[in-house]
């Protein structure tokens, strides 16, 4: 029988709490227990990935508390009941099935008498299809001729997972023979982004995939006419140069306007979105739908490890409970992803998505105020680019920021040099390594201004290769991180009802109903 | 006679900390007091921009205690010091002369007998004069054909501005004939980075800007060699395709690797480069050097308004003291910038570095340890993208973010249209006025879940246009309020001995030269 509870009322987080402060880390990290603490406290992940959590300020006695929580909140009888497709998503009512998407869980889950696992596949099945035939010639223009573009047209979840998961894998895709068009993306309701795109692009090359759940979305059906006017424009037809992804109730989902559709559904959340067809259809038309299976793949894998009820063993559900350590008994605002791989440039902004949206919330799952803080700010750019920006914060400034870096032994173009002894790789992973080091340690000096306190904590996931099977591995563990701390904190994390009164008002400057300070600045803004 | 103090010393921020919590921000923001506060709380701006404050938590008390502690701390005065060349950089015993590659200011700084205004000036004159041989096909590649890409290498400072500078030029400078080359950039010394840039361009045509100010940076001369090698690899002979822009005391300054060499000193610092030729040469490579100069002439005017004593008239010295406020009484731990403008994709990643790199700091401009909090997390990404992902957390998390938004009222591409009733460009206004009304005055809601507490507060700057004298205002607007919060703060805010630990050990890793866990991380990624 599982209880949800808020996470002030656990007796496993009293103790908790009463180690605020216990691990001295530049101690803890110095020396040979520093070389122990890095063999032992790791975590196997899905292809061939680790979590590495030597550099947390935990211990024993930290990490058996946080086990006793994990126990208390039931947090792994809580993910099955989400796989079993219990109504996790109380506020608006829901299943979240995005696991069912990978197709790998052994089980499925049947809505309305329709087995959403086979609904989920046969969907992807259509997007490799459609994928397949463009690549062989079947699908082209109206001149007979190739697609060489495709362009995602969708905003927050249609938009940051896809962009990041195609950045993740084009240097890959390139140098494994199985990159197949370019992908570009547009997202803002600002006309410059749209703009800016069409100008870039061969548009009688181009395919271009509108994304809305809905099919409602007023940054992306604006984006559509836009589009389709500049098709049009070009003396094309728009009808040949669109597939929608939408869910089947969506005005878009029987359209002659485009080529093809292909579904996914209320239970697939826009931020949970990248496994389903909304990364699908990008994905497959730009590298092939068996790198997107492959992808598909590691995340499957990784979404079964995060079902072991021993926090030691499932990376995930440690990540999250270090985490609700760092912010509700270390009281630290925010956390910074990390990632030395320039293919990660953009995951960092959908893990902000993930992590903000799902779990920046005031009430609980019952919609009662909870008494403790939730989800934190989540911001990150790539090292070692970081490095040279605000590291200097996160070593030397007034406020601890926990630290989330991620790190591969190989590179992914094929391309290096050996300068001074050693290859960018090399001095890439030199860096990464080193600067756990420095925020574990720090260093005294006599000069005030050049001494570091250390005590700054970091997680690192090391991996061989960034490959779709690695992508897919990060992108659950990150999903699941996210999940087992909602329900840490007694969260719905799958809605988003933050982002409702902003459009509403949004709609009335438009129509030019508001009064007072709104239309003060409408007026400002010469709207 | 100028006195440097700790914030928690002044009897200002005594009867500033008495004001906390003292706006209800959704009451003041109601109704037609609300509309007073929008007309009343906003200062001009150069190039026609205005920064409105109306929805921050503030009101004529809190203002006057603003003012009390602007004079107190001698803030203009400080800022005047600077300008008249006084070793403001304590740490490095350096002058901060950025403002003087504005080349506006009245006076000039004389510094062993080189009149450093001078010295800019003559080394973007000679800048400008090689972009525009390049432009008139003077300067050429080795078989005759003019160059038609620029790609800067460089990092940190030598990478974020610039970057966030071309990007947001780019559509405005395609749609008013003065594109005159497409720029890329390699930062990273992940050698996907360069390698992704080198697959993507035609090095036959490109033209490399090699920026290190020391001629020494590990990321900046690995990728030249990379570049050197694949011009090399591609026939071409490196030196009649690289230019340096760097020191005159670097290795790089006399060499005949390069076709040019543009000249910085010690007293501009990386991540206030982007007005010196760091950001002169591609700028001006890249549209042409009368644009560079517009961009000048905006900064310029900026940093004149910056010497206003009176902070009510003064926006980069408003917007430091309200956010000082912020930080050290409402004790509200980051913040996010938010350009509803699509052109200004990266410049809240310029930011970043700019804030956290310069008040990440400790300890005060004495190197004693200070006891108040200093620099603060920064992040954002352009609206309205923020609004389908992170905003959930601004609206109903637990922490308060104050927020500055950024708009302009015209669009740059001049590609719009008219989609129910109003354009995309309105639509992107409408919101960033909706957003601003909901975090400030929140809406009530039986169901909690729906419910917006406010009280979430927010500043805008708001321009007619982003132009390069409007981009120039906006850069020297942020350089200055960084500057004014580092004085509050009793900060040296133009050193970043944060950035050498890492650096130093990971030399040690590169030279196997460790042990303990330095030695086991090390390992652990292969090196």
């Amino acid at each position: 029988m599982i209880s949800w509870k808020n996470l002030d009322t656990l007796q496993a987080f009293e103790g908790l709490s009463a180690l605020k402060d216990r691990v001295n880390l530049p101690a803890a990290m110095a020396g040979e227990g520093g070389a122990a603490r890095v063999a032992k406290y790791s975590v196997p992940m899905a292809a061939g990935l680790c979590y590495n959590y030597a550099a947390k300020a935990v211990d024993d006695e930290v990490l058996a508390a946080l086990c006793a929580l994990a126990k208390e909140a039931q947090l792994t009888e809580k993910y099955e009941a989400l796989l079993n497709g219990e109504v996790i998503n109380t506020g608006e009512k829901r299943r979240v099935l995005h696991q069912l998407t990978r197709g790998q869980q052994a089980g499925s889950v049947v809505v309305d008498g329709v087995d959403k696992r086979e609904f989920y596949l046969a969907q992807q099945k259509k997007a490799a299809e459609f994928a397949n035939r463009v690549h062989a010639g079947e699908i082209t223009n109206a001149a007979g001729e190739k697609f060489t573009t495709v362009v995602q047209i969708g905003i927050g979840g249609s938009d940051l997972g896809p962009r990041a998961m195609y950045l993740a894998l084009e240097q890959w895709a390139k140098q494994n023979g199985c990159f197949k068009m370019e992908a570009r993306f547009i997202s803002n309701v600002d006309p410059d982004d749209a703009a800016g795109v069409i100008k870039g692009i061969d548009m009688a090359h181009s395919l271009f995939v509108l994304v809305s759940k809905s099919g409602t979305t007023l940054e992306t059906l604006t984006n559509e006419t836009f589009v389709k006017n500049a098709l049009k424009d070009a003396g094309l037809d728009p009808s040949r140069h669109m597939v929608a992804v939408t869910s089947e109730t969506s005005p878009l989902a029987k359209s002659s306007d485009y080529l093809a559709a292909f579904f996914m559904d209320d239970y697939i959340g826009g931020r949970y979105s990248s496994t389903s067809c909304v990364g699908g259809a990008v994905l497959s038309l730009a590298f092939g739908p068996e790198v997107f299976q492959r992808f598909l793949d590691g995340a499957a894998q990784e979404d079964a490890l995060a079902k072991e009820p021993d926090p030691l063993k499932n990376p995930a559900l440690l990540d999250a409970l270090i985490g609700v350590y760092e912010r509700n008994v270390q009281l630290w605002p925010a956390t910074a992803v990390l990632p030395y791989s320039q293919a990660l440039s953009r995951f960092p902004a959908h893990l902000q998505q993930l992590d903000m949206e799902s779990n920046g919330k005031s009430v609980n799952r019952f919609g009662e105020p909870v008494d403790y803080v939730t989800g934190q700010v989540i911001f990150g750019e790539p090292g070692t680019n970081g490095q040279h920006s605000f590291y200097q914060l996160l070593h030397q400034g007034t406020d601890i920021v926990p630290l989330q870096f991620v790190g591969f032994r190989k590179n992914q173009a094929g391309m290096d040099l050996d300068i001074q002894g050693s290859t960018s790789q090399q001095k890439l992973c030199a860096n990464v390594a080193a600067q756990i080091m420095a925020f574990a340690c720090g260093k005294e000096d006599e000069n005030p201004n050049k001494a570091f306190a250390g005590g700054r904590p970091s997680s690192i996931i090391i991996g061989d290769q960034l490959t779709p099977e690695s992508l897919g591995a990060l992108l659950s563990h990150f999903e699941n991180k996210v999940m087992f701390q909602g329900y840490c904190w007694n969260l719905n994390s799958f809605d988003q009802e933050g982002v409702q009164l902003g459009k509403v008002l949004a709609k009335r400057v438009l129509a030019h109903d508001t009064d007072g300070a709104l239309k003060a600045y409408a007026e400002l803004l010469d709207i």
